[in-house]
């Protein structure tokens, strides 16, 4: 945290350095992103990631949405709009927060949302063109070898209802593997679609209560009420501790994420 | 740049490694911040800053705007609203694109901005309190040595009205440094606020002709024509080229900018 100069803040434990929560999700040969805050851009050159079908939003708050911006290199290189999926409360907040790239006349290298609406229904992502197959590789695109896509490969992506406080946002469930941030509530009915989970990826900011996001505690019975084979916390604010420390305090099957994390299932 | 393997994206040289174009100017004792982009938090962690007296935008692009969100971590440890100075219509800008923190109800923690507007015509900064005369020193707040700061420490800043396209941005004269950037053209009697610098940060992008920034020669045409001391290139793409391969193209007094510069007056 700028300014801060506490145990976290000042940790050696690059586990420690903690970014804008966000996940990239590899399913059958697609690569859908989930969250874009502002820390987008330094994320995809660390991971070096300039390929992707989907970003999914959770909701429109900045350190979930922030980074949007930088979408316009992925627009350049793939040479189309991104698919991007959310609720239509999300999609009137970046119609507001990023109004020039829905302007009819954008300007030039404006970036381009492919906004698809959603609500809590599951839905299907597949592959489209992107410059690995439309013969326009831009010159200097780093992804000289196309990914190995299967014929018609797509995701199946199950909303989960959580409450932030107030605001109705979404997880997503992706295989067998759930995304659930910014939560303070989850209604017993989502429960059912958190059965036979691998990974549960859920949120905690700190051990006191918060209004809108799940206390330590409060994570931790998420977790074992869901019993996915390994859960992973995530949102982690410096107020936590350290890493090294709350792994200690955790039971066996929960850990905290930490940036640059890989789970394979 | 997300997805490109060009000699400056892949450079090993950190001076190519480039975030969204700001400035700290600390004239008089006042520490005083040009725009905060997208990378606005991962400059002042990586410069240990918190303590800032204002912050100036030139305008509304979200390469500018982006990162202020993260001013709330400014407002928690030197416990006060930071003065943001800017010109109406990005004001109407930032209320479109940072509602929440406009708002009547603002939730715990949203950042808060207190914006004073401003036009083409110079005005004074003040220092103003903040934690370290306020007392309230958080815990873990990273600065225990207050700043020196004199008594009615103050600075006159001095915009410069420059066109970006067709979009009316700031410039601005602090003592003898000018900051400008996203111009593409400066009128003649602008240049009258030029006079006497010892230096002038002054964009480009690349080489070729850009509809709204200067190409490389027409900055340099700007900073010859003004003549100050010393002129950086700020704002600088990838295509403009890596930093050792533009400083042996320029003049002796024209020096690429690059992050982490630092320069005294």
């Amino acid at each position: 945290m700028i300014g801060c100069g506490c145990p976290v803040c000042t940790s050696a434990d690059t586990r420690d350095n903690r970014l804008r929560s966000s996940a990239l999700i590899e399913h059958n040969g697609l690569s859908i992103l989930i969250d874009a805050g502002p820390d987008f851009r330094q994320q995809l050159l660390r991971e070096n990631i300039c390929d992707l079908d989907a970003i999914l939003l959770t909701h429109e708050h900045k350190d979930h949405t922030g980074g949007l911006d930088d979408v316009r290199a992925i627009n350049y290189f793939a040479n189309k709009a991104l698919p991007i999926y959310c609720e239509g409360r999300v999609f009137r907040s970046l119609e507001r927060e990023y109004a020039y790239a829905f302007s009819e006349y954008r300007y030039p290298g404006a970036p381009e949302f492919d906004i698809r609406q959603i609500d809590t229904e599951p839905f299907v992502i597949y592959h489209e063109n992107g410059f690995h197959r439309s013969g326009k590789v831009r010159q200097y695109a780093k992804i000289q070898e196309p990914r190995e896509v299967p014929e018609n490969a797509s995701v199946l992506v199950t909303p989960i209802r959580v409450m932030h406080y107030k605001l109705p946002v979404l997880g997503y469930r992706i295989g067998d593997i759930a995304y659930i941030t910014d939560g303070s509530k989850i209604d017993d009915t989502e429960f059912v679609k958190l059965k036979n989970l691998e990974v549960l990826v859920i949120n905690t900011v700190r051990k006191e209560r918060h209004i809108s996001h799940f206390s330590l505690q409060e994570a931790i019975d998420v977790a074992q009420r869901v019993g996915a084979r390994k859960s992973y916390l995530t949102h982690l604010s410096h107020q936590i501790g350290t890493h090294s420390q709350l792994l200690k305090e955790l039971p066996a099957e929960i850990e905290p994420a930490y940036d640059g994390l890989v789970v394979t299932v």
